[in-house]
């Protein structure tokens, strides 16, 4: 526990806890405010803050005259979706591209009034006014970066900070370890060209983040699908199997922290086996922590590259979920390839221009940067529980979801046989855009998920919108399940 | 000739264009300010105002109670570069990288005080204060863009401005043609990821910019060197002859304004046979044009995409060298194969950030644009006589070089057998940068060659600087041809 943190904050995090591990089950009253008094020995203001603070959390309810609640909807009564099967599919991504161009077309042709598609939050939450001071002020102290080439790796400021931070996660890295990209999308691209050749197969998780297919598609790169866990994120076992039985696999993409699209977090035992085994096998391990800072809890997730002693992790990071969704800012630390990796970036944009670096440098140094994400955070918490709560109320039965402890993101199965692109189509025309599973993966296997965000924030609109797609799903579902 | 100019400016641009033509030859008088006067029916002042303005360009010099002459270093004493052989060169860059690297890593390991090496004017010649005014005003008004990606192509308001300025150089984009890139760098590496696959070859110029060989390796492309004329730019019967006897050229890409390294323009009717050969033949042709509002004549030199009828060029430019070099902002027009190239540019690194757009394309839209480049392209003028003057007072006898009509660069061929990259090392421990020729081609043809820049400015430490380097290969040369 922090304990600059203010002890209205510090008690509440012990109930966050008890109630998110199920220490305290949904329904269940909590300790009256003068128990907590008495136990933790703290004034009526401090026990009555923690429990308004997880009230707005949407963890607790408050009853009259009966005291505090956990709240029956934070778990919602959905199945957990099911563990995958360890099947391991071979396939070259020709058909992304196409899915993608279809998906985005067709959305784009669309008039969307609520958008559950987005994996980002709505721009309100993120810290626009200390942006804009941030790059007033840059401006007027470096406004010579605009006339003037950044050096190759980014802003020094930049880069220091970006390592200064990287130590909560548990790396080491120092600042010219950093190299400073246009979002993770170009860290991506970097890190799969820097240990990669067109032809080659790259092993990654299923389903996984639609925008690295496509990058591997664009690449002329193999993919080989590697089962996750909606629990422990990418199978380890599955994967030492593919790397003993399929030739030629040069490089292994993981999303370990809150994973796209299944939120899922892999404890750090298996984080562990994960770099141990990469290690072992002389395969380069990229690892994207894109939503790492999202996780509920302020207490940061480890990353990957924490265990790594070889550098053979390169860790990939985008500012554009957490902090800056306009800025295009990522990093990434490359470990033995940086030299190579930090060659492409050049060749394929040269350094990010500096201004835009100096702003965000002097943001993550100021302590307003932590109160905005630990805000953010309770607001993904607080939507995600409400969007899941409506699926569990109005999808028909058969459907499955997972609640991830972090992001905006919800990975729903359907019921088996319903067609999400039909699901997507059919929402579409009402307005409603959701993203089908399809584009997760190159295998069939998902076409009854798809991926819902409430990203958007949670509003009555939204709660008609999840009614109204429920009773779709219903709809292109093959046979009511009584 | 431009009808709002100031007619001063008018008369100094009639004679300038005399001079440069040869019709007035260095040494010559130039007709007094009394014959001015009563020729063109101006005032004094009008007279002398030209006149001063030719001066402080470098052109006229002012001889006490004799009146002005055409200065006598504007053209140096130099021999013109011989004109190439037609041979071409098919090569794998599996070295420039390397080299690259050598010389990236010399020279950061070195204490540069002259700076000759640079492609970009020095920052004090960019328009830093309107930049930073337009800048304040999109933080004011369009701060959002900090928290919102923009559009996939780039802002509307940049694309607008950009597409509206491409009809003086004879072009006829609508906004929506134009893909807003980080650097002509990205614009390069979309526009040829969009028409090859790895291993195929693409036909570039020789010598080229060592940027596009790098580009070229990190793609896995082969290249093959077409010879480019220091009057006429890309030889267009040796590319004819390429196309028809070496198999598997998928791209042509030319920089035919004002070429980096030689300085060369492509006359009009060059431009024409080359778009009308690419054609013919089916092969996409990639125009660089980096550098093409930087020519000495304030009237704009048309692009290779100004004759595409079909859609078979793809334009790239940047606004590094000319407007904001810090700002990474380049664009491109990809003609028929538009869509591709933005999803490629979208998996690559999204869409670039909104903020320094609105910026950019508010700066575009104000008149002060193009007096900012009035001025830079005289600046350049002046330095670029002295640069050409000096060496041809302080190099060796078999130097030769071609003064361009443009820009910042000098492409000097030493005396056979002179190792550029010799000098080089030299000039580097008296803390002289230059840019030996062996980084622009695969083959050895311009080892002795170099390029040397004007961009930073000239000065007395940068003719002395000169004279060491005049020194430096003297002693570098073989023999002395006496
Ligand atoms: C897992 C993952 N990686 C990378 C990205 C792209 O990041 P950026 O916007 O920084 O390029 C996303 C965006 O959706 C993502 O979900
Ligand atoms: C011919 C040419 N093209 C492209 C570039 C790179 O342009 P940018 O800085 O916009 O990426 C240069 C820079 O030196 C160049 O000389």
């Amino acid at each position: 526990m922090d304990s600059t943190q203010p002890l209205y904050q510090r008690l509440a995090s012990h109930y966050r806890h008890a109630i998110l591990q199920g220490a305290l089950t949904p329904g269940e009253r909590v300790p009256s405010v003068r128990t907590l008094m008495r136990v933790h020995r703290v004034s009526l203001s401090t026990a009555l803050q923690a429990c308004r603070e997880l009230e707005t959390e949407g963890l607790l309810e408050a009853r009259p005259r009966s005291g505090y609640f956990v709240r029956t909807a934070v778990r919602p009564a959905l199945p957990p979706p099911r563990e995958p099967d360890c099947v391991i599919d071979a396939a070259q991504y020709v058909g992304v591209h196409h899915r993608i161009s279809e998906y985005v077309a067709r959305r784009a042709a669309s008039d969307v009034r609520v958008d559950l598609s987005v994996a980002v939050a709505a721009s309100h939450c993120y810290p626009l006014d200390e942006l804009r001071r941030a790059m007033g002020r840059a401006l007027r102290n470096e406004a010579q970066w605009m006339v003037r080439g950044a050096p190759g790796q980014g802003h020094p400021a930049l880069r220091a900070a970006l390592a200064r931070r990287a130590y909560s996660q548990g790396m080491t890295p120092s600042a010219d370890d950093v190299i400073i990209t246009h979002g993770c999308t170009e860290a991506l691209n970097v890190a799969l060209r820097t240990v990669t050749s067109p032809g080659d197969t790259v092993a990654v998780e299923s389903p996984t983040y639609f925008g690295l297919l496509q990058i591997l598609e664009s690449l002329g790169l193999r993919a080989l699908e590697i089962p996750v866990s909606p629990q422990t994120g990418m199978s380890v076992e599955a994967l030492d199997l593919a790397l003993q039985t399929q030739p030629g696999i040069r490089a292994v993409v993981a999303v370990p922290n809150l994973h796209n699209p299944l939120g899922s977090i892999m404890p750090d035992a298996e984080k562990a086996r994960l770099v141990a085994l990469c290690e072992a096998r002389g395969v380069p391990l990229i690892e994207d922590d894109s939503y790492g800072l999202l996780a509920d809890d302020d207490v940061p997730l480890r990353a990957l590259k924490s265990w790594d002693r070889s550098g053979n992790v390169m860790y990939c990071a985008s500012l554009h979920k957490t902090l800056a969704p306009g800025m295009r800012l990522g990093w990434m630390s490359a470990g033995r390839w940086h030299r190579r990796a930090a060659m492409l970036k050049f060749t394929m944009s040269r350094a990010n221009e500096g201004l835009a670096q100096a702003a965000v440098a002097d943001v993550l140094e100021a302590r307003v940067y932590d109160r905005h994400l630990h805000a953010l955070r309770l607001t993904l918490r607080r939507d995600r529980s409400r969007l899941a709560a409506a699926v569990a109320q109005h999808f028909p039965p058969g459907t499955r979801a997972c609640v991830p402890s972090g992001s905006m993101l919800l990975w729903v199965e359907l019921p088996a046989g319903c067609s999400s692109w039909r699901v997507f189509e059919t929402a579409l025309r009402a307005g409603i855009a959701i993203t089908p599973g399809t584009l997760f993966s190159n295998t069939g296997r998902f076409e009854h998920y798809m991926r819902i965000s409430c990203g958007e924030g949670y509003s009555p609109r939204v709660e008609e919108a999840l009614r109204r797609l429920g009773a779709i799903v219903a709809e292109a579902s093959p046979r009511a399940t009584a």
